[in-house]
């Protein structure tokens, strides 16, 4: 940024305030920097990139509608052009902690295309003519039609370009896995206590199905965040928008982003109330929950190496610790279930900001998109990265489970259908009480013969139902 | 109950144990009341139906393969039958607060079935003969997926039967309220400030939608609630439950319920995780973000009488206040927010549950339904109340309404298209600070004359967007 | 209850209502039966004693000023220690879904203590004379100062009564386990990896801890829950309370409870807020914290028979599974971690409608009490049951312990000081890669000798700090 | 950061690895960035100082003991220093998603010193001699011991420097207002509904209470922060840490910050819980609940300006709406409130973090920190903001609150004990009906004279307690 002392003048309805020369923001970005001195959280990219998408839509929505100017249309069209590029995300000072509404955000935007079609037109960087950021790209939108539909963008573009597609390569992974550990047989756990055997596949086709039907989760919430309230303007009555402005400005957004947007059933809803961010955050959540049990399963079971399961064998990517030399830690995982834990949080705020609108206006805005982008970049990144660097190169400790699954007591399940229950439990705890075999108790306690327990017990046949006979 | 010196004796592995002369129950159930002396919140009534309808399904489908004895099998199908039907309630004492695996209550019911099945066969009430409480009320099933599939049919059961007939009537309220009031023109509030007006009923077609989209939320979320974990058994693999079990128990379920339960396509996933659980959970959430806001706007907007907005009038129910005599408040507002925040908690506690499974078993069973339950019920309940007791009963206070519309600064947005932004927040601030209308103001400042005011500033007609000419 | 065609007619300033014959209640606690059929949770029995004190304190305070006509005092006070003693808790119906402001409960409760004291005076149940329910038992008071203040002493007296003094046992518990077990070295685990050894005692030591501090935080919580909001009246001001009502008031109420409760400093704050139950929840909440870490880390050291952790030995309470015979579970633990998951979803509850009042009067009061209450109890029920029925039966498996310490890689950090990190590192990973003692990879690398690893690796000396030679 | 193909190599105990040639860090820095390309969000600034002043702490503290080497110790002192004073932000690129334990953070910390300390001494950027990350920088340290500490010192100077001072004069701005306002008679409202009167001072010494109570609950949280788990090394017994360490760094600490750090009681709670830390977040959360009770009324006291409640007249900052000329929206209070949400979603996240330590060690240390610090960090800033562009401004619109107050109808309330609660219910009941004043319905009720309508209902006279005659 240029030194202070080099400012211009722009202006609002309030006066004349000096912004810095080199930056294309007006008097209300401005103003807000100065008067929202909190944290630093700047409203994120993909919310700046939906800016300039719902910008160029909107320019182009008018043109077509025959009450914008083409000549500074196309203006407006190549500056909104340039902030979906990318390429002006310095000009978005402005942080998450500002009105609720978001309309100094929407204002920014409006100031920087202006002030950078300006520049384009007459040479002049800034100022109000001959493009407004009012007048012009501001035409027939209000911020709150233009926010929320901005904060659909935002979300849709980060779950559909990164959450779902990591996920689904996070899906694919622990399917691959779930297919090659299909032959070797473990002990079960429930109640973290040993239990009936299953393979390391079937546990990792738990996995994968968790995470497919959390790529369901997602994919089911998106519908209603394809609804955008543009054309609903100040109170969703679309005031000042030209009729067919709110149906012409969706299908430009869908265009532009080659996704399926659609403009809201009911713009009154739009405005009102974001309950299809609190639904997408619901999804999130859940999938939150899936990945973190799926993360404290492996590190659990990657747990060791002498004095844990010992059943996985994780990669070792980094030195694991600044004293203990040699060691090496599930850190993939542990990243993941902070992630996991992150979100979670974020859905709360999520859904307290989503409860308290008021009247035709939710005025959470900000923190909304705010969080509810972060988690999904989070939960996209993290899966990606716990695919990558942790699940690809996942091994299975052959031996340690073979041992393991052998020496289990309640291999003595199979034998409830031939002795009952109640004898069942009586070999089991002999067989813990002694320290022996199952077989060894089974047959001292009378109940079945060294030869029967050879043919009931047996763990391959232990992974499914009972077959017909 | 019984005098408590009144007992029988009952016994499991682990040795005898009295139990009440007049409860159905045995040891198991017993030794869980002595060991859990916590809270006093017992396993909710949908969950003793469900289990009722499991042990059924269960008995019935073993008996169809052929597995289990008719004579035993239709004794048990009679007292699995009177659990449903609700009549033995009463020998389910025991708390949420047990075995994470619900293993407790699942034996329950089957010692509940066995006593009182072997009191039908026998006349002596309870034992294990000749109906025994594993080997036969729990054949080819274990607590894993029983309680599993016991928590979906409760929750399918609340969810169908309560929560969403009566979001449909409130849904219905607030529809025709939109109809009743679409001709009533006010102002809008954005930011709780005057801003461009709406019709009433625009404002209710909000909350309608609101209501509309959380019934679709939760409708979305029952899919995977009808998938069934029974045949898992113990880990997932389906160990000792016969061939074709799952099938046919999920069929027998739906034909009991009427609902279209079907077996878990991945069992182990079905025990070891309960994301249904928490993503029916997420969609009740985002119903109590939305009920929350409405029921705030209908408060605020019906506060006064005197000295508040004023604009609805709410039905007086009952006296307001113990001290200021006359009072009347909006108490059905009051309750609908407490269930909301309740079920925003209750979300936080299922979120939490969910995502602590551990391996072949996630252990917060009993807290999950049981919260999932509560926040079914509730949202539910409270639609009808505030439906029946409020939002039926409101009535529009027109006068007021017009007063305060033709009042508002904000017409003014209407002026923009003719004279500019700038010009018309010129016009705003003159009659805002002068105390005059905006016509005065407009016409002193020799941006426009009276005439041109009256044609363009028009409450009537700044309820849509602009026609095109 | 009596047949519901045996009535009788009661008023209040809606007009006629009939009630039960057989009940105390009257006109208003009917009405709020009739209009909030809305889930089932009645109003915790905490909060109905609570009223019974408020009521008796009030009574007595305007019989000292002079007030209150003394015979119709007694009586009053006669029925409100009626129930104190839980003796008319069937004659408070109404469910924690009804007004906000805890009104209904409020007239609940001066509907009984007129009705009662009526039949004492007059024989006659019920009715407003000779005592009146406004008029006498709400005396000086609203719903608005009696309900905080009955929010305070019901949480209070739960918080003092049973959730410290069964936190102060589980503390002693711990403690002593810390203790027996201070001579048992066990390898230490960080990331669930292996790392340098701690005694079991160490161990013990921080889950003490954590209780002790937990039992701090809730005692902090104390002291502003000790204020109570009586004496405010409606909005604050006091209006109708005599002068020294709010003083005489609390005094009593330390009478009979014995604890420091005192009148609010600023009644304002004490009405519109209820920022000292937020406070005591996030108290509840962060021993909730505490209380999972430790439950989870007893159930994985417990973990096995054969193929967990097996550190510890949990006592064997009960069957563990209704289809694997012999198998025990961690079943205390896993009760505490659904408490704790309770207890979160509490605070997130209680958050929400803390935040939610609005001008002089926070209307969640129900909800919040309700939750405080819960969250109080289960904390204290679920410490105690974890307490006696596992911590204080769990012995260390010393054999286990000594098998996997001795293993450990970990021992290496040992010779830090003596080789550096770099060479320990070298050390670790050849015993690691060629399944080796750390002593054969040491002397093989040719770093140490035998002897000085000897001297250098012990762990007995691994479990505190260098001394200072 | 230069070119990236200008880099030199650096190694650790997995190899080598390229590092940026003009950066500070070492390999395992490197590799944290390459293995976890999760988000954005970086380590806070708070966090890297206080990582600075735990490692200046540390290698005065091994100099004073005589295990570091001077002429090493002061170049490393040194550096930390730089790090201290922020000029080594740049060289901390690492994000909060990495580890659980925070040792890459650590480590990068470690490296940075090591890499400065030796180009200070050898005038060679980097490497590890004479300087060595672990053998010096991290002497007698762990992550395990070294990160919580650096935890707490950030966490307790952002509340010492930046949330309790900018509380502080948030209380007394609103002190100050009280001050102003405590003649101004105004309607009282509860249940949103027209209430007796009380003063607007004492509507805001209720704000003012609040703040200052959630000063003391932070204040009281800052206890347990202090303890400084320095000297547990690893796994909390302090192997490898000379006899004193633990206690001479925290007085380092002491001085360096001017707080009154200590060493904490117990080592193994302070590695594997941050219980103090989920304390700290329950300050804070019970504080926002505050802020957002205060911002809400603030706002809805000042809506309108014409359709609205209008009492308070709040500052002009900035135009309110892109569509709607001349509007003026209550921003800060919107900032507030957004900062309140996200403060009570990051409690949720530390609550689930704190809650999922294993054993020796919670893993969840980098999520908790950025979460605690970025609370404290809002809720000091947002206390500020609101206070200077908000409250400091806002002033009482007399007329309007005069115009409301004389209007209510609750100002029957003084009759009570007058005429009793039944008979002054009947005079609210026909004024509110037939829309006339109280003392005309009254005396038409013939239930006093005018003059006795004078006497009583005086609005000044009921802002207090009824005086003892």
């Amino acid at each position: 940024m240029a030194d202070s002392t080099d400012t211009r003048i722009e202006s609002d309805s309030m006066g004349d305030i000096a912004v810095p020369a080199d930056r294309y923001w007006g008097a209300q970005t401005q103003r807000s920097l100065q008067n929202f001195r909190i944290g630093g959280e700047r409203m994120p990219e993909p919310v700046v990139r939906a800016l300039g998408i719902q910008k160029l839509a909107a320019a182009r929505s008018n043109m077509a509608l025959g009450v914008l100017d083409a000549k500074l249309g196309e203006a407006m069209c190549q500056a909104a052009q340039e902030v979906v590029d990318g390429k002006l995300t310095d000009h978005f000072p402005l942080v998450v902690w500002q009105t609720g509404s978001g309309t100094q955000s929407n204002m920014n935007a409006n100031e920087v295309i202006a002030g950078r079609a300006n520049e384009i037109l007459s040479g002049q960087r800034g100022g109000k003519s001959p493009v407004h950021p009012n007048d012009h790209c501001n035409m027939g939108q209000s911020s709150n039609d233009t926010f929320p539909s901005v904060m659909h963008i935002a979300s849709v573009e980060t779950l559909t370009g990164t959450t779902l597609p990591k996920l689904r390569r996070l899906h694919a992974g622990l399917s691959e896995k779930a297919a090659a550990f299909d032959k070797i047989i473990k002990i079960g756990r429930t109640h973290l206590m040993d239990a009936t055997p299953l393979t390391l596949g079937q546990e990792f086709s738990g996995y994968a199905k968790q995470v497919e039907y959390g790529i369901a989760r997602i994919e089911g919430s998106l519908d209603r965040l394809m609804e955008l309230a543009q054309g609903g303007t100040a109170v969703g009555t679309g005031l000042n928008a030209m009729e067919g402005f709110a149906e012409a400005f969706a299908e430009e957004v869908a265009k532009i982003t080659g996704l399926p947007f659609r403009t809201a059933a009911n713009k009154f809803e739009a405005l009102a109330a974001h309950d299809a961010v609190v639904e997408a955050s619901g999804a999130l959540n859940t999938v939150s929950v899936s990945l973190m049990k799926i993360a404290n399963d492996v590190r659990l079971l990657g747990s060791g190496p002498r004095c844990g399961l010992g059943e996985l064998l994780l990669p070792a990517n980094e030195p694991g610790s600044s004293i203990m030399p040699g060691k090496v830690n599930p850190t993939q995982a542990e990243a993941m279930t902070m992630v996991c834990a992150q979100v979670m949080g974020n859905h709360t705020t999520i859904t307290v900001a989503g409860s308290n609108g008021h009247f035709e206006l939710n005025v959470f805005k900000p923190v909304m998109v705010y969080n509810l982008v972060q988690s999904a970049r989070l939960i996209g990144d993290a899966a990606e990265s716990f695919l990558d660097n942790c699940i690809a190169g996942t091994e299975a400790n052959e031996e340690r489970i073979g041992t393991l699954m052998r020496e289990s007591l309640m291999l003595v399940t199979a034998l409830n259908p031939h002795i009952g229950y109640d004898n069942a439990a009586k070999v089991a705890k002999k067989a813990y009480t002694e320290n022996t075999t199952l077989k060894q108790a089974a047959v001292e306690l009378g109940l079945l013969t060294a030869e029967q327990f050879d043919a009931w017990v047996r763990p391959e046949e232990m992974i499914g139902p009972r077959k017909r006979s």
